[in-house]
């Protein structure tokens, strides 16, 4: 284990000193932390501090709240400016219920006050082309299929942040794919558009809860390769690593995890029967209206 | 116009008054912009002024201002906590220029000191499985790439953010996808691994140039929705006011675009040959070994 020097303040970019960053390096990190780096900022404090929450209070989440975190959303970058992208809230708690549904029945969907579902949307592209009367033979591409996701996600992100900040909990939603089409008709989806993840909003409840921590993630150097990708054997050393990190983690949280983090994982793209019905994603796409030429 | 309340001072989640909600707001929403939310924070203030940047000067991105940006990145969420990306950062001039020429020539790619490739990486975990003597079928389907995607994407997002508030400045290369084999084999990437989006960092260039601007996007009302998704038709009042919004910032950017945006954005999906090389993206991925099932 690499000792850290917690008597060694991390110099900020705004000369401000933040006391945790060697904390939150260590909870990121597990036995695998970096030296905190001389670089750092007070967002990056808050981007390091997130955690995935699952239990929620019935407190509302506001309109005002949901504005700013949407004015957030849309203030990421987008391909092109095409924002191929749009989102549907949903508060109505029967179809929150129908929606939890959809995921296999996961509690925090039905419970959580906000399910924000993102959508890859190249209808208003569409309409938009058509009300010009212009082709848009573009749409039926992968590449913007794929556009729209990246966008979705980059928009989200952002979103989770601003939620985080206002003292929000969130937690993404990719069970929303369990079941795309049936997702589409509970939210009245036209063709060409696509649930691509939900996300739950809320106040976290910590009563009788776990509080949500913060999961470590892989060394540093198995992710980021320098000039070219490193050759996977090599990071096979930062993965043993990580198994003792993610071992320590399921300890502290009670969580019952069979055998190393690589195992679970490993167990989880086995075969099409792991990915819970999403292996027919194609064929789901497809009959939404997306060719994916 | 709807006029808006400048003395009317936002209330800030840490009580803190954020002097410049109303312009960031104004900026990033021209004449659409909505009545500042009663929920507001410093960091939905740095969200909100984000601009992509083209013109860099040669200044270094630091090891330790990369280790802060990608401890950030890692700190996003991750579909089942299976971390299915990887970056890699180039530095080297010559595959800096290399990579341009895979943009079309973009000269941001070339000049800024430090190109970071977001990766979706299956390999990683196709090796785990095999290391574990696991088969990994489930990685042969669209989900899985999707998965990556939208993990690289996340991930990607923060780094922006870090990266901002280090002073630094960034802008997202799609480009990079327009001949994916030419940037595989540039950076050594194995079969299943795929360079999904590049990402310019480095310290803004403002001599000689205009500064980059934070652009408007779609009103609020277009992209999201409430409870069920708005029909497309009803979203072109909205679309139509924002043809006069970014009117208007073409004008101040002295940008010469022909037609409105709706028109200019019909142009970008009219046909194949509009995806400068990004139609054959499924051919490519099938070559960089995604079956894609």
């Amino acid at each position: 284990m690499t000792p850290r020097m917690r008597n060694q303040p991390a110099v900020c970019a705004n000369n401000m000193l933040p006391p945790d960053a060697d904390a939150l390096l260590a909870a990121r990190y597990g036995n695998a932390a970096p030296k905190t780096p001389a670089a750092w900022s007070p967002l990056i404090d808050q981007l390091l501090a997130h955690r995935s929450v699952r239990h929620y209070l019935p407190d509302p989440v506001s309109d005002e709240q949901l504005s700013a975190i949407m004015a957030a959303a849309q203030s990421a970058s987008t391909s092109s400016n095409l924002q191929t992208w749009s989102a549907v809230a949903v508060r109505d708690a029967s179809v929150r219920a129908a929606l939890s549904e959809c995921t296999g029945g996961q509690a925090h969907v039905r419970e959580a006050p906000l399910q924000l579902v993102w959508l890859v949307d190249l209808a208003r592209l569409a309409h938009i082309a058509q009300e010009a009367d212009m082709p848009h033979d573009a749409l039926d591409y992968m590449e913007m299929f794929l556009v729209g996701a990246v966008d979705a996600a980059l928009a989200a992100q952002n979103a989770v942040l601003a939620a985080q900040s206002l003292g929000l909990a969130a937690c993404y939603i990719g069970a929303l794919r369990n079941q795309p089409e049936q997702v589409s008709a509970l939210l009245g989806l036209p063709p060409q558009v696509f649930a691509v993840f939900g996300m739950t909003l809320g106040t976290e409840d910590t009563q009788g809860n776990t509080p949500a921590a913060i999961k470590p993630r892989l060394p540093q150097n198995v992710v980021l390769h320098h000039e070219r990708y490193t050759c996977v054997d090599q990071q096979m050393a930062g993965v043993q690593a990580y198994n003792q990190a993610m071992a320590h983690f399921y300890a502290t949280q009670n969580m019952a995890v069979r055998g190393t983090w690589a195992v679970h994982s490993a167990k989880r793209i086995k075969d099409a029967l792991a990915l819970t019905g999403r292996d027919r994603l194609i064929q789901a796409l497809q009959a939404l209206g997306f060719k994916l030429k």
